[in-house]
């Protein structure tokens, strides 16, 4: 293995979800998966075994709708089992950090359908109550099952969506920087709660908000929550390169993989920040067994929980388009490419498949969708499991990795149980977290002149 | 005591704040208040001790802004400590909720500025995660402080509030009701999840809101949560009437509360419910000591924490009114008392002043806010508080209290060490709760049937 010259080593990120699957919806029939997902003792489970772990953080994705797009129903989603299910995170997350030090918990949050003030007193008070751990993954919500449960017909338009996005982060920065670190002063010998010189107003008046502030909640520990975009399209790596500091991407291979993490660190770059500063992480699947033969067998029984309902209705959500409207072999006219709200999914598969029309089977073949295949899979004993790991860093193709479940939550236990003393034996993984909050663990200054 | 007929006991019930300080002001200035108010374990610790006292329930207030109409400023609420923290409520609850097992746990949320999308998913997920015992204490934004973080410049007038709040709740209940009690299978062997014809879409398309839903969160072990009111105005009632378990209200004394308790259950009655369905607690303050006089010694310890701040700084904020625009014994104009948002306060300041154009000091005097003096004092001994408490309840001016603490969490530990047990040995509350959620430790059918 060729290790040039990197000096950090390789940040895990678990992706989660509060719903009745992992991201792979198969999982809940995986006979090992648990299902009291509705209980506080799923998530911290999987904590514990996290931080055990030494994972910096543990992602959360999020969607306001059940997906109910294909077939012009939720009914397909409920009966088996495709997410129906999408929990609220703020109590999930404060669960977590009841139970665990160190771990950095993340949670999705779309900008589309609320306020930045509550956004932002929400997430401070999470960040207190978890001891400085917490990370907004930043999202513009792009679908019509989500926009018609708050009143709107269809989703807002892209580019709209970054702009009023950009204003929200705005505020919330504003708002999590209205006190001071040190305004405090709670002397009950003065009655002197706190010098009123350190809490600051914003009166912000913009296009989408005005705001006065302050905010009632005083600084965390890591000061405010990281900020996490998984925007791959041009606008979002802008957006991603002017706010994040932890970017979760899709990367098909490592060749691929390596090309965009290069392009998009000159993005970052062209914003003024430094390369280094952004952790990017793309998801992974990984399966890993003492031996490479029982993994593929692990493998095999993991892929027969799919069914084609998976890929049907959650191909149709994320595209905002009705795959139930044409035949498995039927291709899609030009006016079903143009309605599809991701376009760099209609380039993808066309460009894959060779047909400028491609039909639904196309789309399922060359997404993966609702399979485990919508994200690379390592799967293996633990030494080729991280030599895989390894080549993807070391090779230039991430900082880190965004760890999806095959099912849940042995795909954690396996990974921490084999994996982890493989990668730390190997030095590429911490053996410890560097401090206490997200900010100290993930390398960052903790607290001051960072916003 | 006379003890007519009643069959049921004492409800009681712990008035919350996520602020630096109790309802009164003054109390983070007391010698033993605690300031950890930025953690968990702050909240933590009064939970468990009353679920140790067999409380059914703690409830918090909220509001979303800063004091800052008193001197168009903020700063004397900063600096002195007059409630410029107000937490967010969610990750709180859930704090508390996971280190008991039995305590009902209520939050204050308005229907104001948010959507009933969000809101709902949140209280259905908390509810989830301290398994069936959360409540709602349904409000309307009152304040300009308030909707300035919401980039209005005044709030919203009151009827058109209860108008659009009476719609927000409906769309709540329809969401918590989308899935049937049984609507979840979960049989990994046929890929059965939850039975769709069991998962209802709720097409609401009202006057303020429109949601397709369903709610992507199944019910809870209690079904849904209980739900709170405070409204005393006639609108208020009326609104209490028809959609609450709980109301918590604000009795100037016993005679005053028996009238006003009866007529609040007539309009109970008149709206197709059974009086005996609706708890009614009024807000009182408690000071308990094995004796009588140390008990006094307490409270002038109490009452020494006040500020005059305190009072024009709350007085302020709550009557939508810059008190610093008057001098302390100038009468206020008749255009100044129009512009109080709350008639029903300048009713009781008229009315006990005996002056149509009451003076600032007047205020103060008839309101006792800021000070322990705007809820009944019970001080004494614990049986001269059982004494008292008792005389309300089977007096007929109350079904139960909303304890106010005048320092935390002293106040609370000292009531449940001497006045819980001396209740308990007279029968008049309970030695143990009577459930598991709070529907059925507030004695009402558990489930299916009451929304």
């Amino acid at each position: 293995m060729n290790k040039p010259r990197r000096t950090d080593q390789i940040k895990l990120i678990a992706f989660m979800q509060a719903q009745n699957c992992t991201n792979y919806a198969g999982s809940w029939r995986h006979p090992e998966t648990m299902t009291d997902v509705l209980t506080p003792a799923y998530y911290q489970r999987i904590a514990r075994t996290l931080e055990e772990g030494k994972f910096h953080l543990a992602f959360f994705d999020d969607r306001l709708a059940m997906p109910d797009i294909y077939g012009s129903d939720y009914r397909a989603a409920v009966e088996f089992g495709i997410r129906p299910v999408k929990l609220d995170l703020i109590p999930i997350l404060t669960a977590m950090g009841l139970v665990t030090q160190k771990l950095g918990l993340g949670a999705t949050y779309s900008t589309t359908y609320t306020h930045p003030f509550h956004f932002a007193r929400s997430f401070a008070t999470l960040d207190l109550m978890i001891g400085g751990r917490a990370a907004w993954n930043v999202v513009t919500s792009i679908n019509d099952s989500e926009a018609e449960n708050f009143g709107l017909d269809e989703h807002l338009e892209h580019d709209i969506r970054y702009d009023r996005a950009e204003e929200f982060i705005d505020v919330v920065n504003g708002l999590w920087h209205s006190w001071d670190d040190d305004a405090l002063v709670v002397d009950k010998a003065t009655s002197r709660y706190a010098d009123p010189t350190k809490v600051k107003a914003l009166n912000h008046e913009g296009k989408w908000f005005k705001c006065k502030g302050p905010l009632t909640v005083p600084r965390s520990p890591q000061g405010d929550p990281i900020i996490i975009q998984a925007g791959q399209s041009g606008k979002g790596q802008h957006f991603a390169a002017k706010w994040a500091n932890l970017v979760f991407v899709m990367y098909k291979d490592i060749a691929a993989g390596a090309k965009q993490y290069d392009a998009f660190k000159k993005i970052v770059e062209e914003h003024g920040r430094s390369a280094s500063d952004m952790v990017v992480a793309p998801a992974i699947y990984t399966i890993v067994a003492p031996t490479r033969e029982e993994a593929l067998q692990k493998k095999a029984l993991i892929e027969a929980q799919a069914l084609p309902q998976d890929t049907l209705v959650l191909l149709s959500e994320i595209l905002n388009f009705d795959f139930g409207t044409r035949g498995l072999n039927e291709p899609l006219t030009d006016e079903d490419l143009a309605s599809i709200s991701a376009p760099v999914w209609v380039e993808r598969v066309v460009k894959a498949s060779g047909s400028p029309n491609p039909t639904p089977q196309d789309f399922i073949t060359h997404t993966g969708r609702g399979t485990i295949n919508d994200a690379p899979v390592f799967c293996g004993s633990p030494s080729d499991v991280a030599d895989e790991m390894e080549a993807w860093f070391y090779g230039g193709a991430c900082d880190g990795f965004v760890l999806a479940a095959t099912h849940s939550p042995g795909a954690y236990e396996d990974f921490v149980r084999l994996v982890v003393p493989e990668l730390q034996r190997r030095g590429s993984f911490q053996k410890d977290y560097l401090g206490e909050t997200l900010w100290d663990n993930l390398g960052r200054p903790a607290r001051g002149g960072r916003s």
